[in-house]
């Protein structure tokens, strides 16, 4: 063999790298869901995205139509024994009973502040409204948000002994960086509140703020000192949870969404909306049957049902029935946790 | 000179080349504002791009948080004799009417169908909010965007006589387009409905339905026939105007603007807003003062001014005293529409 023959493999290889560089990718880009176990969860997520992105594919989705939704508390991290920002309502509520004497003996306070976690099962979605209405409310945006991340950076998950921002699970981190990759956008639909999540979906799941949909309540405009500040006042303004799912969808991003990820019953509407768009929808249920390294409860149930975040008997037959993908914890999931 | 000195010159010509088309631009575009006439507008929003577009600047903007809002009825499109949407609602209880025997006695639609356009001038907010619930409502999403667009392609403005959608003013095109070449996103943020807006947005304005930011009323998800659909309620969910601008950049975007454009009262908290950012921040008002070409109200009336949509003389003193550009359509722009 003459050097001449050994130039052009080089060269060659030197030009592929060139335009591979150059070119965008045409096709699914490469899966790196290593948290994955083969199995059909991983391969409904690669088939979507291939069937999505091909151009040949008769369910080619042009990029500007290409949005994912992701339920957030028991979706993409741990939402027991409690979901973290009633952890943080519930921490509030303690910080502030100095300030307020009456909590001692006004309900639902006095229950908070007994420290009986069995007595906080008990409470209301009334008694919540209050307890976010003392707690969220009668400050600025900003001043909420500061209040927040300091909490978020203190705070550790009771079981796990971590900040609740490092409880969140590494196969649905590498599903959306992979969505991302392949041109779609992520958004989170939660029914956790907005400016909660704002403080700390970018760091965490690489989500900016106006791709968060959550539950919020009324603001008002106000002059303070000659500056603009947005007072957060004690009254729902949007609950971003079943039916508003669909109805926050479309309020804020217009476009149904092509894949969607839930958890509970407060995700079927979510999923409903996904799969009655025209082409290839993917829904996907993450089902907690983990009890080793995460928890078990809803259909896998080794823990009573919370009336928070429910996955009850009827959407595991809607699942089965219409097709939806149920994601098992315990089965898909070769690591739950970035640390691990 | 041999061959080998000739060579180098068309190299380094050559890598210039490859290296002008691969490196991302690092500094403001080119200008394309051809339709602005050389003046303080125009420069005030040159300067803008240079100042937060150059990596070396102290006022740099990193490009996600480059945000730009513009108002719409007035700032980027005509709102004379009265708004679009307001004349797709007069129109739609005209079409509405024969089915509605009742409307012939009953206001505010007996003043509508009189067709006198003195009386239509008489018609309170109140009355608007009616005339939108029997228009807006008591139908699918779907179904009202489907009767939108359809009016949208066969009503004609009464001066103009061409389609509103015509009527958009070109050197406002050309500053969407200008910010989008320097990474900035362009985001409507008007009092008009949201999902009015989206569906000739993205055609006419190049803005995707994520990015209109809007009034609405309230939607609730309901089953047809098997299908999830988004059922419109004649009830007010949320007014995009005045405080509500602030408050809805705040809900849907959660970032602050860099820029923003408005033509009247109703987008002086916009601007507020979006001055008491840190850094150097971008307020434009476009004033009409150019009765030739298209009208002139406000500070340079010489119409009377509508109760929607106005300039007053305060937000002009407002404008002068806080350094917020106010754009002459008569001075400052060399061409009005595109169709020109």
């Amino acid at each position: 063999m003459t050097a001449r023959h050994l130039i052009w493999p080089r060269l060659a290889a030197a030009l592929f790298l060139v335009i591979a560089v150059l070119r965008p990718p045409a096709q699914a880009q490469p899966t790196s869901l290593a948290s994955w176990n083969d199995g059909p969860a991983q391969q409904a997520i690669v088939d979507f995205v291939r069937i999505t992105t091909d151009k040949a594919s008769q369910s080619y989705v042009p990029p500007e139509d290409r949005i994912a939704t992701f339920d957030q508390d028991g979706t993409l991290w741990v939402e027991h024994p409690l979901f973290t920002q009633a952890m943080f309502a519930l921490d509030r509520v303690r910080a502030l009973a100095p300030a307020h004497p009456e909590w001692k003996t006004e309900q639902p306070f006095k229950t908070v502040l007994s420290g009986d976690p069995g007595a906080l099962a008990t409470l209301t979605e009334k008694d919540w409204t209050e307890i976010v209405g003392a707690t969220h409310a009668g400050m600025s945006n900003d001043e909420f948000q500061a209040i927040a991340k300091q909490w978020l950076e203190a705070a550790q998950h009771p079981r796990f002994k971590r900040p609740y921002t490092d409880l969140v699970y590494q196969p649905m981190l590498e599903v959306m960086a992979y969505l991302r990759a392949n041109g779609f956008r992520t958004y989170i639909v939660s029914g956790g509140g907005q400016e909660f999540m704002r403080v700390y979906a970018e760091r965490v799941y690489g989500i900016p703020p106006e791709q968060i949909v959550g539950s919020s309540i009324v603001t008002h405009y106000e002059m303070k000192n000659g500056q603009p500040v947005l007072m957060r006042l004690p009254k729902v303004f949007f609950i971003d949870d079943k039916d508003g799912k669909a109805v926050g969808i479309n309020l804020f991003i217009g476009k149904r969404p092509y894949a969607s990820f839930g958890n509970s019953d407060g995700d079927r509407e979510m999923l409903e909306w996904t799969a009655a768009g025209a082409g290839v929808r993917l829904k996907m249920l993450v089902l907690h049957d983990d009890a080793v390294r995460e928890y078990a409860y809803g259909p896998a149930a080794s823990l009573p049902d919370t009336k928070l975040g429910a996955f009850t008997p009827a959407l595991y037959d809607k699942a089965k029935k219409s097709g939806w993908t149920v994601i098992s914890m315990k089965n898909d999931w070769k690591r739950i946790f970035p640390f691990e």
